[in-house]
């Protein structure tokens, strides 16, 4: 039996460290693990390290930190460069790879399988999944979002009061969350509103066009009832028969971005008060203090779960979350076919959802508040 | 003996509201208690309510939420305007005012107070200290400044984690804080910073120039040498020669920011890389997860000192807070007088903690760290 090799593709998230710790604490056996540097790009340029030593140490000491402690990041795939991967692969003797990631290293993974049966290199596959967005179809949810998601609602509910106490100074705030094309992270926003006064009182996600008058009209409402209006907006939503809002193009990948402070504009414009954009940016993705500690055992198990499938033999798979009941909550782990999930596009926010916010919520209850044994801090009265 | 009424006053703070409780807590003279809205807007106006029954538990519900739970916000004093505020006073027979707050409202006070001595109105006056920025003079720290500090140190410990994984899409991140003229905030971003090639990789504070050149020639090094590199600026802090940056100008007061923008498109230009910037907007000052519980607990303690200096019969007075060692930390409360207070410019970050940041680091630990009794969650390793 060759080695085992582990990646991290795409944007990282709080807890993907995580889910290394997980796979590295249960490898027990005696085949080589070699880290993956850089996600695919190290893949194809042959840059894989042995974990052992040093080099394992330090990866063990980022178990808790945000970022990926292999190094992820974003590399386009051709078939000439998975060609080279796997030539890699073969050269060090890498029989097993595992991947963590979301939709495109799902699609990759699955690329590179296909080509290795192509090269009569037997290669076992097992993607991980990991995303913010939680646009990754299959399973019920990805580890990553649920931190992600709690950073939302506590930034959201937490801005919101700051700005209901500024009310003589500023009226508006837009926040800018981050999702793509899906609109769960911004949606979750409203996850700790309470009442009808507080925000955010109006969310927008790319799912619906945003109708600027509609919005100028509602925002003046809100405004006008409440004081001050907090207003949260996905970064992939659009005003309708407007382009979506990009700040850069990167290799080639649109980086998403703008549509607050194109909101702020029409709210200083129409309103004439002070209004501010807030992009929530990186922290969304990173915030070690918003860590949902579910979400951090989720990604763990995910990777302790991957040792015992390369053992099992499974291959061409995602591991995925099954819930069962969500309270108490409850799920298992199993696996969906590759193939299955690179065929799929991203998972939009369902219908039911959208206009259901209450069922939404109650979804997202466990993966943001940790079950009955975890204690809200800012609840407690101590003094 | 007359009634005693408190307010809050400029940007709230995540545990502004925890003076207000302390104060509440401990008050147990049978005085009439009032609660002015929105700051000095609500004296001048009249708009105050009696803090019993049900608006009474409405604040003290507050207590570990964000924001102001009374309303506080910006707004300028004039002789005509301080009259009526007096006027308000003698109306609801209040004979002591507490405001919590910053610069602004400790000098707000002193014109109260002096203007109430010339209209012969015996009107006892006493200053809670709160600030973000740290730059209130004649205390060792204000609340609000360990918690904002918090947020800062790991936003950019964990934005600067993630974006050393994106390597190979991203390479430069500008990371905003608050802080006007004065370098506190942005000086904490560096907290928790381990090795040199570890973001934040260079801190640009308000109290020394930035040379554009010698920006992009660090800027260069950096990357070239790390990959990556994480800078953070005080929205406060500008480039020789040019003014600060402003986002707006909101009733005669400058809204700082958009310094980090002008650094990252001197970052494109100069590197040809993908640079992003980040502002880290009003989490900063608002964001629950990231209270230091140290902060918390001395903001609800000066609550309950200014208690005992009402009873005390002090007068034209801020309280403030004492340090004796940090290590133990120990502190004790005292009172400071608001006239020297008033005639104090903002407090600079002194020049022995912008050349010795590990000095300043010191001074910081116990305000972040929250003592020996404070568990990091994110170094445990449960699993």
């Amino acid at each position: 039996m060759g080695g085992i090799a582990i990646g991290q593709a795409g944007g990282p998230t709080a807890v993907i460290n995580m889910s290394v710790a997980g796979f590295l604490d249960h490898q027990l056996s005696s085949r080589p693990i070699y880290g993956v540097i850089n996600g695919y790009e190290g893949l194809v340029n042959g840059n894989m390290v042995l974990l052992q030593g040093e080099v394992l140490s330090k990866v063990q000491r980022r178990r808790d930190l945000p970022g990926a402690s292999l190094g992820a990041g974003r590399f386009a795939l051709d078939d000439e460069k998975i060609e080279k991967a796997i030539k890699n692969l073969m050269k060090n003797n890498i029989t097993s790879l595992v991947f963590i990631g979301g939709n495109g290293t799902m699609a990759a993974l699955n690329r590179i399988s296909k080509m290795a049966s192509k090269m009569n290199y037997p290669l076992q596959t097992i993607g991980i999944p990991k995303t913010v967005d939680n646009d990754l179809d299959e399973t019920d949810h990805a580890p990553g979002f649920g931190s992600a998601a709690k950073y939302v609602a506590h930034a959201t509910r937490d801005i919101s009061c700051d700005l209901k106490a500024m009310s003589n100074f500023e009226q508006v705030r837009i926040i800018e969350t981050m999702g793509r094309n899906a609109g769960w992270l911004a949606m979750s926003s409203g996850y700790l509103k309470k009442y009808e006064e507080d925000g955010p009182h109006l969310i927008y996600v790319p799912e619906k066009p945003i109708y600027a008058e509609k919005f100028i009209y509602d925002l003046k409402n809100i405004v006008h009832e409440y004081g001050t209006a907090t207003i949260v907006v996905s970064e992939g939503a659009s005003i309708l028969g407007q382009e979506q809002v990009e700040q850069a193009e990167v290799k080639g990948r649109k980086v998403l971005g703008g549509i607050s402070s194109t909101l702020k504009d029409l709210a200083t414009e129409h309103l004439g008060c002070f209004a501010r954009s807030e992009n929530l940016g990186m922290c969304q993705r990173s915030f070690s203090l918003a860590v949902s500690l579910r979400d951090r055992k989720e990604a763990y198990e995910l990777g302790k779960k991957a040792v015992e499938y390369i053992n099992d033999g499974k291959t061409d798979v995602m591991l995925s979350i099954f819930r069962e009941t969500g309270f108490p909550y409850s799920v298992f782990y199993s696996t969906v076919s590759l193939e299955k999930v690179a065929e799929k596009a991203e998972r939009l926010l369902p219908v039911k959802f959208i206009e259901n916010t209450g069922e939404f919520y109650e979804w997202l209850s466990p993966l943001i508040s940790e079950g009955q044994n975890w204690k809200n801090p800012y609840l407690e009265h101590a003094f």
